[in-house]
């Protein structure tokens, strides 16, 4: 596989991008740009303004992520491929609804990595 | 998004996938290439000879995958990221295992697709 961090580079992603989701989501929109995709329960988004009020405009205040280690894999464009299961706890509710995540994540030029696919899905058991 | 029929060809290789996996899983090895890569359940293997075989010698016999509409994207590079959720049925078991696959199909030079990356977890309520 590749030589470069994949697995740490992933981790602290998601790790970063959970803390964000579950504190302050309009700061979302900076780990996305213009040409970034997120498909969240089979509706699409593209750019990095759309896909952060889709985010933002989500229908609860409070929600938690809690999820397993992710698993990670480099792409032959030097990219990162990421898939997350885990919980959502929103609100009040006391049930937590299991979801999978899949990230792609791309360096720009500057070398910062960010976003290029995101699809979420809710898992019904 | 891109022009191509991502969709389309992502709906089409899930079914292909699975068909394949849950009626002669030996079979599965021509989907994967010499750079491809496998996380199955946390453990990594390298090259479609190595995926083949893990795949091949996965502990049950029988297997059926029962999965909804597969989510796909495509890529900067061209290629295709698909995310499934599901649920595994296997030998005699009468308790459905939910799972969720992510995959990253790529052209080989023939324009053929196939799977540069998977990741595959178990759902673990």
């Amino acid at each position: 596989m590749a030589t470069f961090d994949f697995q740490g580079i992933a981790t602290q992603f998601v790790e970063h991008y959970y803390t964000t989701f579950d504190t302050d989501r309009s700061k979302l929109v900076h780990l996305y740009r213009e040409n970034s995709m997120l498909t969240f329960e089979g509706t699409q988004q593209l750019g990095a303004v759309n896909v952060g009020e889709k985010l933002v405009n989500l229908p609860f205040r409070k929600v938690k992520h809690q999820y397993g280690a992710p698993d990670a894999q480099p792409t032959a464009a030097g990219g990162i491929i990421i898939l997350v299961t885990g919980q959502l706890v929103v609100d009040d509710e006391q049930r937590p609804l299991p979801y999978s995540q899949a990230f792609h994540l791309c360096q720009d030029p500057t070398g910062q990595w960010f976003v290029f696919n995101d699809i979420f899905k809710l898992v019904l058991g």
